[in-house]
């Protein structure tokens, strides 16, 4: 099955055509500029090819509610132009094939979960910690929606003793977005992760507020791996430091034999940077069996 | 269809025969003590009448995991006796029928979706304030599991300015459970919560902490309402504040018609305590209908 794959971000939109295996045959990298600007240029990337479905993994937040009259719409997001647009209804419309759609998170867990480190597991969550922080979910082999989509990043932590930083986040504050994400360490110390000095104790406060987000996880939806990537993840030690902390956070309350090596509970990403693509892949190959994707969630009357 | 439906507590046993409309036909109520007393007790009230299968929700943890040895066991609590039995095996074995296996909060979680005030959701977090505090969390129709099953009780959370109490919680000290249960308030106080004035300041910081928790699992699996329960709820007034504190604490951030009212997404039980019966029947259904309950899971070979 040729099928079209979308991991849609907020600088670049990944586009790709592959197949039901994982296979990619060929991709294209758009900068993100304006819906008027950039969709039209991946449409024809997509109509050169004979499609069967589309699948995007998007930036948000997104409308997923299957039946809502916004069902595939990016909603509030703050990114020019791109609020309350109709991403999926575009594709759907100007290509004529079904199309899946969720979260860019929830598309590269789902990645993961089949090509990467999380193959093996029916449960498994995913996080990036980069310009924002995201968190993708997977229950019993299921990505997790509900009333919306999981938005972890914005998890309450614990402060560290000491540590004053009042965080960036415009809603929360010192939520762990606001405190881990790469822009909150640029605004805390006035320079970027990739500058900050390995052993500065910034390292110690990001290590600890990301496993405390660790440990709420699972003792929440209870996943059988964690996978932790993102831009700021690439500091040497932090993923370590992160399995260590939250090891003992944990304090030895659950009982389980994948918690006793941290190595393989808490891993970085396995699919060389491809898992949203690959994610995307996976919903497109779900909306081509089931047409609803653009049956019954697409909806002619409130596209624009 | 004449079911079997047990709801095991640390300190009773509810017993119950219905059906799968959720009719209580007939209760009866044994004192947990050993399983060598309490579990012959309730093996008679079930022989006695030609149920088809099982539904067991109980306190834990327990072990759920389909195929593993130990699946339908209660594992590692501290309840005398009661570790390392295996509870599900035991009413199989003896009653000859299949049986289904949840958590206490899990079921009660079920109960309150099918009858009570998670009536006509799809996704709902059930919360219990007692002895200890217990969350069951189903997401998209399905009750979660994972590496285990939820255990965000011991969800950490942001202390309170001014409050220095170390908590009661032996693995984490003052996580959620080790701040807010019944007895973390009678540790912190010499009192019981019962006897607590109603204007205590306790009472701001249970708000506050439990809201929390509601805040990160809204995040996390956005559910379409929130129920919360048990003796410490009894308070006038505590689940107003702590709609109140979740709401300040979203700060706005997530958009959801859901959120507009707050006495409708975070509600109290509404099966007048009949709950997790209730949600014990509906496992027994699954079971009756899905045999595996019995053939699959149940192993002979590490019965004990």
């Amino acid at each position: 099955m040729k099928l079209g794959a979308l991991e849609a971000g907020g600088t670049k939109m990944v586009c790709a055509i592959g197949d039901e295996a994982g296979h990619i045959e060929k991709r294209r990298i758009f900068p993100t500029r304006t819906p008027e600007e950039t969709v039209p240029e991946m449409l024809d990337f997509f109509a050169a090819e004979k499609i069967e479905a589309m699948g995007i993994a998007s930036f948000g937040p997104v409308d997923l509610r299957k039946g809502s009259e916004t069902w595939g719409y990016i909603t509030s997001t703050p990114k020019k132009g791109w609020a309350d647009f109709n991403l999926c209804g575009a594709f759907i419309r100007e290509l004529g094939v079904p199309a899946g759609f969720d979260t860019d998170v929830n598309g590269a867990c789902l990645g993961e979960l089949l090509y990467g480190n999380g193959r093996g597991c029916s449960s498994l969550v995913y996080i990036t910690v980069g310009t924002g922080l995201g968190m993708g979910i997977c229950a019993d082999g299921r990505l997790i929606h509900g009333m919306l989509h999981p938005e972890a990043g914005h998890m309450l932590v614990r402060k560290a003793p000491g540590d004053d930083f009042r965080g960036i986040c415009p809603y929360h504050g010192d939520c762990l977005e606001g405190l881990c994400c790469g822009p909150a360490i640029e605004a805390r110390y006035g320079i970027t992760a990739r500058e900050l000095p390995g052993e500065d104790p910034a390292w110690g406060y990001t290590a600890y507020y990301i496993a405390q987000a660790a440990m709420n996880l699972i003792l929440t939806v209870s996943p059988e791996r964690i996978i932790i990537g993102g831009g700021v993840l690439g500091h040497p030690g932090l993923l370590e430091a992160i399995r260590a902390r939250t090891q003992q956070l944990l304090a030895g309350y659950l009982k389980s034999p994948l918690l006793q090596n941290m190595d393989t509970y808490i891993m970085e990403p396995g699919c060389g940077g491809d898992q949203g693509v690959l994610g995307a892949l996976k919903l497109a190959e779900e909306a081509a069996k089931d047409d609803k994707g653009r049956k019954m969630w697409y909806n002619e009357k409130t596209d624009k």
